[in-house]
Parts: structure tokens; C-alpha cells; sequence
């Protein structure tokens, strides 16, 4: 089940993306020209930036007409109203605020901070929203690589975000086709032969946090990475909205 | 600053531990035995599991005596009262309970279920506690290192938990050594020269939860992994306890 060794290699190349560039294609030119093939049993790792520009997901800032709640939550803040406006409208709930920090449930049902619109490796004026479905994103990257290459890598879509009791930011999937996303332990035992108490993985999560380390936060310029040697059962997939809390659950809201 | 290519490969063939054993010496062999040098730019993960083993930090479940707040407690969820009376001795503050459930702030000020004691790859009617100073057990695997091979990777100790919003558990960094666990990464630009918005990473919790990737959580009997390729800033160093966030700038309590 788990592997000797694992290895999380840059795809490099791609450019900067515009709405309707052909990700997957400069994904796969990548690919080749590292040489990687492509293989079910591999993780092909995209960071949402890249995945929300090439669906277009841009608003521009003074396009926006503030409504009276964002002007509210932008002075509890200290944020733009106009980009209080954009968090809003890709949110179902506020979660909390305070200077300098809103923390949203998005439409997708994901708990993070301005609905996962951040501005940075954007272009000015500009303001990237979340891909609009994210599962369905990777699985349609999933799909034009099988096209292409008849076997494809599982996809996962990796946003960097923040957490309730720990400082500093760590990789999350938000996105994910081809393999399970919350890995099912149940059944499986430990060196003395006992049931595992905890089994369920947030094993896509964890692989974002792993493609994060080698996607880097900045002028990097590594929007893909090909994590090879992982061992999950091979007849299972979950995708990413597996790993959201549902609200009745979660005791932290 | 962010590397094409990082490696996880664990280090086999580590014995069964139990109290006093030569944590260090086995990890040496493993290191020897594999090939790999001992270089100041990888990085040791070490499973808390083994850590705590080594130190002892055993308890019998029936030398515990419940105090009426452990029976009230155990009542409230349905749990063991002498490993509900573990939990509070090592937490200074419950944060949330419900059946199945108790999350505390532990005397280290991680907040986790359970104080991070479980009983999976522990022997039968013990319980395990996290080390009692983790990066005080990390810098002191880092020193055996060193004075072995005359430069040491970096150490971090990983522990699995669950999280807020989120299904499955990921690996976080518990204890650290001779890296940034919180690398800062103010001053860094984006692709178009402005300054990052989000400017500190939980290295060290990325680093752990990749880690647990190739480790597991069952009878892989795989508590240590090296982690090769990364790139921090050399001369900087920061122990796992920066992670934590402090309670009053806490919005989820
Ligand atoms: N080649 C390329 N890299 C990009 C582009 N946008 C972002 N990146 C890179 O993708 C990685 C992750 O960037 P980040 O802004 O943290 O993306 P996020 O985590 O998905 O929000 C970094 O290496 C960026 O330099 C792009 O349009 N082209
Ligand atoms: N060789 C060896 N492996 C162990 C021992 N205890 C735990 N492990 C392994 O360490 C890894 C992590 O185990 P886990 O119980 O999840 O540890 P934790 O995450 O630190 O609580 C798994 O591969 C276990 O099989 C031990 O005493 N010896
Ligand atoms: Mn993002
Ligand atoms: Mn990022
Ligand atoms: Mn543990
Ligand atoms: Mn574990």
C-alpha cells in the first residue's frame, strides 16, 4: 500500500496563462519534454491559479459595484470594498472577520479565507475567482491527457490556504479526479495486528502539500508538478469535495 | 529558492521500539544502509510514534485513576474514562467535545484530538503521549546526527491529525530542527514583481504531511523517511512551536 519512495519533479515551460489557453496542451508539451510518461499510477498536480485563468475566472476590480455588506465587512476589515464585493458573491456564508481577514464558506462548501481569491501572479486591476468546479476541472484535464496519451496521471488541483490553529500556509486540494481523494483505511491494521482508529487519509490534501514544496508561492513559475511512485487501490476515486466537512459536523463554526 | 525535483524515500528496516532504544543509531543504520549521505539540505521525518516510544512516554491504561471531570467527559463521548483522564493531563484547555470527539489545546499548545495519544502501533492496554518537547527531541536527533556524520539533515517530527473543516488526517509538524518550520517569505515577488500577498508557508507542516505519503499510518513499520531536493534559506532556523498560532489571535475558539 504505501510506497519506498516518492518523487515530486516541476513541469517546466508553461507560460503565463490567459483565459482560453490550452492548459492541457502546454501541460503535456511539459510532460514531454521532461520525458515523463504518462501513467495512471502517477499524480498530476496543478496549482488553481493557472486552472482559474484558463477558465477565465478574472474580474476586474472597478467593475464592481460594492453593496452595503461588503462596505460594512471592508471597514470591519480594512479590505477594498470592491474586493469584499467579489468575496462575497463567491461565498454562501461569512464565517469570520476581523482586521485584515475574512474567512468564507465558498460555494463549493470550502471554509477559507476571501473564497480563495488572491491576487497574487495577477494581473493588475485583476482579481481571480476559484475555478467554478473544481472536481469537474481536473477531470476534464484528466480527459484531454487520456486523449492524448491513452493512460493519464489521477489529477489534483492544489490552492494554498490557511488554517484555524496553525500559522503560515500549507498545500489543499480543491480539485481531484482519478484517484481517492479521502482515502478509506477502514479495515486495514497495525503492527500488532489491531484495526487502525483513525482511517480516513486526507490524502489529496496531502499530496498538495507534498506539490507545494517544489510549486513555490512566487515567481516561480512551476504551476505543475508530476508526483510519482504513490500506491493508492487502484479501483477507487473521490474527489475533492469528499474532503469538505459537511457544516452539521463541524464543530468549529 | 524552489527546487525542480524532491524526493521521499524511506529509510528501511528500523526495529520495533520500545523504551531507551537508540532511536538515533537505528536511524543511522537505515541512512548507511540505503546509501544515503547525511547532508545538511535534506530533511529527517520522524514519526512522533517512535519518538515517544524511545522516551518512554508509556502510560498503563489501568494505572490511571479518572477524576469526575474525566467520567463527565467520558460520559459526554463515550470514551474510555482513564484515557479520557491521559487526555487531560496532557492538555491545559478542552477545546470542543461530542461523542466520538475531544479536541484540547495541549500543554505544548497544539490544538488536536486527544492530545495526540492513540493506541494504533502501541502495545495492547498502553497509551502513547507526544514527546514532552518535541523540537527539544529534534534538535536532539539532529545532534546525534551531527556528531555521527558531521552534518546532519534537518529533523522534523510529524504527527497524523484531522482538522476543522476538513475529512481525513494530513502530517503536521510537531517538532523541528535545523530548518524554518514557518518559512517567511516577505520581500518575495510574483510573476509581475509585486510583493506576495501570503508570505508565510508551514514548511515544516508540508514537509510532514508529504512525509506521511510514504510512511502511513499502519503496519508499513516505516517511522522515518528522508526528504531530499529542497531549498530554504540556510541561514535561517525556526522550531515547530512557531506554527502554532496563539490563542488570542485565535478566531476558531
Ligand atoms: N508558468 C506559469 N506559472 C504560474 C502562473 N500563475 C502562477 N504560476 C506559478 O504557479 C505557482 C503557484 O502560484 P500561486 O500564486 O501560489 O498559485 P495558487 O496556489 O494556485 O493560488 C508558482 O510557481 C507561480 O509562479 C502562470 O500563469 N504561468
Ligand atoms: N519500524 C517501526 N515502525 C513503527 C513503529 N511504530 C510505528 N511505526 C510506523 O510508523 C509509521 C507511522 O505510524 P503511526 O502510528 O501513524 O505514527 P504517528 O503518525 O507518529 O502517530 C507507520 O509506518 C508505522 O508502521 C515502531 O516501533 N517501529
Ligand atoms: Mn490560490
Ligand atoms: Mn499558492
Ligand atoms: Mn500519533
Ligand atoms: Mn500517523
Amino acid at each position: 500500500m504505501v510506497p519506498q519512495k516518492v518523487t515530486i519533479a516541476a513541469l517546466e515551460g508553461i507560460p503565463l496563462i490567459a483565459e482560453g489557453d490550452d492548459l492541457a496542451g502546454h501541460i503535456c508539451v511539459g510532460m514531454d519534454r521532461a520525458g515523463f510518461e504518462a501513467k495512471a499510477s502517477d499524480v498530476l498536480v496543478v496549482a488553481q491559479k493557472v486552472v482559474s485563468k484558463t477558465e477565465g475566472r478574472f474580474l476586474r476590480l472597478d467593475s464592481l459595484t460594492p453593496g452595503p455588506r461588503a462596505y460594512e465587512l471592508a471597514a470591519a476589515t480594512g479590505k477594498d470594498p470592491r474586493f469584499v464585493e467579489a468575496v462575497l458573491a463567491e461565498s454562501v456564508e461569512v464565517v469570520r472577520y476581523r482586521p485584515g481577514v475574512i474567512v468564507v464558506e465558498t460555494h463549493h462548501g470550502i471554509v477559507m479565507a476571501n473564497a480563495g481569491i488572491d491576487r497574487s501572479n495577477v494581473d493588475a486591476d485583476l482579481v481571480l475567482l476559484l475555478p467554478r468546479d473544481p472536481d469537474a476541472s481536473a477531470e476534464a484535464l484528466r480527459t484531454r491527457l487520456l486523449e492524448r496519451y491513452g493512460e493519464s496521471p489521477a489529477v489534483v488541483i492544489s490552492d494554498s490556504v490557511g488554517r484555524a490553529w496553525r500559522n503560515g500556509t500549507v498545500g489543499l486540494a480543491i480539485g481531484a479526479a482519478g484517484l481517492p481523494a479521502l482515502l478509506d483505511r477502514r479495515g486495514a491494521r497495525d503492527l500488532y495486528g489491531r484495526p487502525l482508529e483513525v482511517t480516513m487519509l486526507g490524502y489529496a490534501d496531502s499530496i498538495a502539500s507534498a506539490a507545494g514544496l517544489v510549486m513555490g508561492e512566487g515567481a516561480e513559475g512551476c504551476p505543475a508538478v508530476l508526483v510519482s511512485g504513490l500506491d493508492w487501490p487502484r479501483d477507487t476515486s473521490l474527489p475533492a469535495s469528499a474532503l469538505i466537512r459537511p457544516k452539521q459536523e463541524d464543530m468549529f463554526r
